[in-house]
Parts: structure tokens; C-alpha cells; sequence
């Protein structure tokens, strides 16, 4: 059955590939127009610096030795002493024991899921998710339901909620302060912990930040010790992606529990990596800002090129930031089939939004991301794209 | 009852701390003799060549855009194929494909766990085992079996085997081809994949090498798509263990449902990371000749010691290889309460024995490591070991 000699554990009949990495793998190929998956553009990354961080490092026979040897498995103590200033100039107080250092936000993700879910548990999230959140839940065996818009909570009642409050994947869009109220609220009534992806939260282009629902629950609860939010985050987006370091922060329990999953998962995230994390934060907004006007002006153009191009009856988000951008066709329209004529027929690449519902799929959805193309790209994209929609859609 | 303010899934009650990892953070002490925790000495790393490698990537722009940007969650392809030719060289043929890089060679039992094990599954392992092994299957809610001296597969039948044939962790004992053998003629018999952990494999300092599971095993199936053994190896204990680059060798149906696995749990590993250790390996066996020779004079000077001072009834191994030697103390000495007296009146941290038995564990045990420990302080460190173990035997 498997095309093994041996048997596999039940929970892999539940996992499925990620088109979008299977995407990410036709890259190279330079014809296409890259509007699908989300990734940073290498361009923007801040190389000189890394290289001088690298240097740095390695030239001084201390922090050399720090470097190369294992790190803690809660992290580089002042890589996770950052972290804590920065959430606690956020509105979130919070100490470096609050805080645990990931292979990437994903393993934060895989780590809670492990922490609190089992086959047939229930998890509470926003319909469309990332496909990253639902393949470290699926390997659990659960089940989903959408958060309600009242305050009657799915039955059986959900054993974690797991939200994007800013610019999430796929849609870019923001849930509302009455929205995160709203979440919390439906938390405490389930005694719910509430998993939140911050992984964009940097990533604003214009608008006023919100508070995070990590800070709101300390604020609700008094305290980070007796919230029920585990705060994911990661450099990931802001330096690169290749570092491979993210973090949680929660509750000190929350992170001593967590902790003993990481030992079991990968000992500890990449020493030399933290560090020269840490270095680059330290003028990490002035560091990001000429990104974050690139991917200004990339979405800028993409908005205008939709604007231009697109049929009466599509419709689309216009985010604040991140990398993306939701469109929803008419309800005859399958959006795999768009996507698929797209790359066929376009030679643009985008993402089919029914991959991001884990239930009740919409699809007549599609997600675009202007994170890789240029603003000739965009725009030459999104008019082959509202070429192939009026064809479609007669 | 968990001192948090909702509930954890049950694998949580099976998850204790490590004492290593705790122990691990003892190591600042200076006044401490460390004979304990099995980590690489940072004084034999290549520091300079780290610095170099890091460097000439990230000033070649095609390079730096690679080392920067998400790996393939299978891996950087030349490392893949880097990994392939070398187990390929030692009898073991393979292709890259053969080959999934993983987050350190923790994350490939972690990977491999949650591939075979479900809830009450059974492992059939070495006792004593790798406690970081045992943590991974733990998280699977698993039970243990020894391995057999017969052909009688334990009952029920074991899920998964799991052996480190080289100097393994904490014994430092090799398994004869005679056990090799025996442990894949089990393996044919209950149809069960074996996880081979081959960290210490590259780290012999006499001795013939024997063939890897992996390689006899290609030779039984004949070929590694009929192989049921999945072998684990890193750069950890040759280059540096902060990079975080291990790698998993097995058939390409099995790699292919790992790397999904790796998907969800974080992604992809480290890319910078990946190039460096890549650059390194490629003359990784004259580059890694200074510390064989180090650790082999130290693991003398451990030896020599044990001899001069160890009373009578005191046995230990002789490793050829790796950074362990197991004591065995009579019976009625418990080797926690040596580890305990010996850190707090003799200064010299050691590991209880019995930590490295998931079943039927002999406490008359303790782990010593040679890898941290200058010639001065393995003489001084066992004399005083051997002075208490006098008084505690009277």
C-alpha cells in the first residue's frame, strides 16, 4: 500500500504535500512571472551585513566559541533577552524566560501543536489558514472548525485557536481590535490557549499598528503568567529566511513544556545563526525600512495593475502589509483551474486559494503575492492574468 | 494540575527533562572537572575555516542570494549529493535523492518517530540507550523492548528498532558484524524499519571500520530501495554541532514522507549552514584529523587513569572510537548517588548511568566523556572519581 516494507504511523494518511513548496521548486524558471509564493525577495536581504556579522563573530575567539558550540535549547540568552524588550515595548511585557527560540516560527507551530492537540481534538482557526499551521496540525489528526462569529464555541469544544491577526497568509488581511476581543473572549470561554502567528506583524506598510493578542490577554489577564496566548514570531521575513530563527513567547511554563519538545525535536536552533540575528536586530527597524518600501511599492503596483485589469466581479484584499493579496472570482470560477490555466497558458505563477481551507473550501479564491515581482512584472502579470479572467469568466 | 491555564495532550505526561541538557548549563563553572556531558570541544573546531567559508559565500552575489533564501526542505542539492557520494564511498550506494538534511541528527529521530510510531507502539532498542533518542520515541507515547539475544521478536511486535552500531552513546561500544547481522535478520523477520544513529561514526581512533547497517543491509535487499534501514548521520561531532546539519539516508518513498514531515516541523534547515559544512566537507577527513587525535590522546589519558585509580570491582569500556566510557560500579553502588557526591564533595560532573534505560535500568552505571577534558584534568578528575568510589566501596 505504501510502497515501503515496513508500516507506517496512521497519522501520515493525513499529511499531504504543500503545492506551494512544490512550486517553489519551478523557481529557476526564469520565464515564468513569480505572483504565487510568498518568499523574500534575496534582493532586499541586508548581505553586507550578514557577512560582517559572520566576520565579526567569528574573528573574536569567545564569541567564536559560543558560536560554533551548542546553544541552549531555549535559545542564546541574549538573543531571547531582545526578543522580550522588543514585546515588552510592544505592549506585551514580558522577561527572556517567556521566551523560546525556534528553528523558524514553523517549529513554533509544530511545537504547539505537539504541546496541546491529539487525534481527534479540534482546532479553532481562521478559514482560509496557512498551509504551514494546518500541515504541523494535521500530522496530530485533528479536526477544524471556523472561529464563530458569536460566542457559541464548535462542539466539541476546540482544544486550540489559532489565528493571523496582521496581514496573515493567505489574505493580507487584518483581524480587527473588536476581532481579537472577540477571539479572547471565545478563549476564556473555552479555557483555550490561543496559538498567534505574528510572522508579519513587521511587515507594515501604512495604517496603525493594532495590539497583538498576546499583549491584549496580558492586559486582560494581568499578566503574560496567566495568559492563555502563545505568541509565534520569527526574523524570517524581516533578515532572512534562511537563518532559520523564530520564536514563542508564553507563559514560563508554557516554555519550560515547550522546551522539553524542542530538546526532542532538533536539540537547539543554529548557534552562529542567533547570533548574527541578534546582531543585525539591533537596528532592526532602520535595517528593515528600505524592505518594507520595496514591498510598498511592489503592492502599490499590484493593486493598481488589478485595478486596471481585472473583470467587473472579481474582487480583492488591499492589505496594509505582508506579501499578499486574496482575489475572489465569481462562484462559477474554480480558482485551481484558473491557477492552472495561469501557468500553462499565462506563464504566471499563483496559488489556488482552496488549498488553504482545511474545511469548507471557497474555490473561487486565489492568492497572489507581489513579494518577487518587479513592478513591470506586476504589472505585465496581473494584465495576463485579467486577460485570462475575461476569457474565463465570458 | 499542570500550572497552566488549559490542557496539554497526554504524550506530555511522558516527557521528562534531560539531566545533560541541564547539566549542559553547569558548564560555566569553571572550577567544575567536566567528565560529564558528551559535547565537542570547541577548542578543535575550525574556526578559521567557518570564517573563511561563511565569507567567500556571502560576498559571491549568486551564492549569498542561495545561502539566504529558504533551502529545498530536502535539502541544499550539492550537500544532498555530497552526502550521497560519501555513503556511497563507504559501501552504502545511494543518490542525493536517497538523502533528506535535517536540523542536527536529533531532528531525524524526531522525524523518523512520528513517521513509524503511534501511542503504545513498542521500540526495540540497545539498552542503554541515546537519552535523546528515547525522548523523541517518547513523544510517541511508546513502550521499550531490548534487543534479543535469539531470534524471538519481542511480543507485541516491535514498530521500529534502533541501534547505534559506532561507539555509540553512552556505552562507546561498537556492535559486532555478528550483531549487525543478528539485528537485520530481526528486522527481515518482524518487517521493521531500523533506525541506525551513525553520529559517531567518523570519530574512530583505531580499529578496522565495519560496514554501517545501511551498507549491509543495501547488500542483503540489494539495493536501498528494498533496504528497511534508515540511517542517521550530522556534521555535529566532525565540524561543529551549532551548525545544526545532519541528514537521513533511506529509500526515496520513505524520504519523500519525511521531508513532508520536515515540512511541517520546520520547513527547511539552515542554508548558510548547509553551505558552510559543504564547503568544509570537501577535504572533511584531513580537516577533522586534529581532533581524532586529540580526542584519541584524551580517551588514553581517561583510560590510563581509570586503571591507576579505579579500585577493584570497577569495570569500564575500552572504546575504539566517540567520546563515551561506560563504568560499571558492583552492584551495590548506585551510580546517581556516585554522580551526585562526586559533583558536590569532588567537583567532577558525571552522568548517572541510569538515565540511558527506558526499562530494567542498571543503576550501578555511570557515563564519563573524554571529549571536554584536558590530559591534566581527565588524570585529576578520575583520581578523585576513584578515591570516592573507595570510600563508597569501602
Amino acid at each position: 500500500m505504501t510502497g515501503l516494507p515496513f508500516a507506517l504511523a496512521p497519522r501520515m494518511t493525513a499529511l499531504g504535500g504543500s503545492e506551494i513548496r512544490e512550486r517553489m521548486k519551478r523557481l529557476g524558471e526564469r520565464d515564468l512571472i513569480h505572483l504565487g509564493g510568498g518568499l523574500p525577495d534575496p534582493i532586499l536581504f541586508p548581505t553586507g551585513r550578514f557577512a560582517e556579522a559572520a566576520a565579526t563573530i567569528l574573528a573574536d575567539p569567545a564569541q567564536a566559541r559560543i558560536a560554533l558550540s551548542y546553544a541552549p535549547s531555549e535559545g542564546h540568552g541574549p538573543l531571547r533577552a531582545w526578543i522580550a524588550a522588543r514585546l515588552t515595548a510592544r505592549g506585551a511585557p514580558c522577561r527572556a524566560a517567556n521566551i523560546l527560540v525556534t528553528t523558524g516560527s514553523q517549529q513554533g507551530l509544530d511545537l504547539v501543536a505537539k504541546l496541546v492537540l491529539s487525534a481527534g481534538d479540534t482546532v479553532m482557526l481562521e478559514l482560509p489558514s496557512f498551509i504551514g499551521a494546518l500541515r504541523a496540525f494535521d500530522v496530530q489528526q485533528v479536526r477544524y472548525a471556523g472561529i464563530p462569529e458569536g460566542y457559541r464555541l464548535p462542539d466539541p469544544a476546540p482544544r486550540l485557536a489559532y489565528a493571523g491577526p496582521d496581514f496573515r497568509n493567505p489574505t493580507g488581511t487584518c483581524l480587527s481590535l473588536a476581532g481579537r476581543d472577540h477571539l479572547l473572549d471565545l478563549a476564556d470561554a473555552g479555557a483555550m490557549p490561543v496559538l498567534e502567528d505574528g510572522c508579519y506583524e513587521d511587515l507594515r506598510y501604512e495604517g496603525t499598528p493594532l495590539p497583538s493578542l498576546l499583549a491584549l490577554d496580558i492586559r486582560r489577564q494581568g499578566g503574560i503568567e496567566r495568559s492563555r496566548v502563545i505568541h509565534a514570531g520569527t526574523f524570517s521575513k524581516l533578515l532572512a529566511p534562511a537563518l532559520r530563527v523564530g520564536w514563542i513567547a508564553a507563559a514560563e511554563p508554557v516554555i519550560a513544556r515547550l522546551t522539553l519538545l524542542k530538546q526532542a525535536a532538533d536539540l537547539a536552533s543554529g548557534t552562529l545563526d542567533q547570533m548574527i540575528a541578534l546582531a543585525l536586530a539591533q537596528d532592526l527597524d532602520t535595517l528593515t525600512e528600505p524592505l518594507r518600501a520595496a514591498y510598498r511599492d511592489r503592492r502599490d503596483a499590484m493593486l493598481a495593475a488589478l485595478a486596471e485589469h481585472m473583470p467587473e466581479g472579481v474582487t480583492w484584499s488591499r492589505p496594509e502589509g505582508g506579501l499578499y493579496v486574496w482575489l475572489t472570482f465569481p462562484e462559477t470560477i474554480d480558482g485551481g483551474t484558473f491557477a492552472g490555466r495561469a501557468l500553462a497558458e499565462q506563464g504566471v505563477a499563483t496559488i489556488s486559494g482552496g488549498a488553504f481551507y482545511p474545511i469548507e473550501a471557497q474555490r473561487n479564491t486565489l492568492r497572489l503575492s507581489f513579494s518577487l515581482a518587479s513592478i513591470e512584472d506586476a504589472h505585465e502579470g496581473i494584465r495576463r492574468l485579467g486577460r485570462l479572467a475575461h476569457e474565463m469568466m465570458g
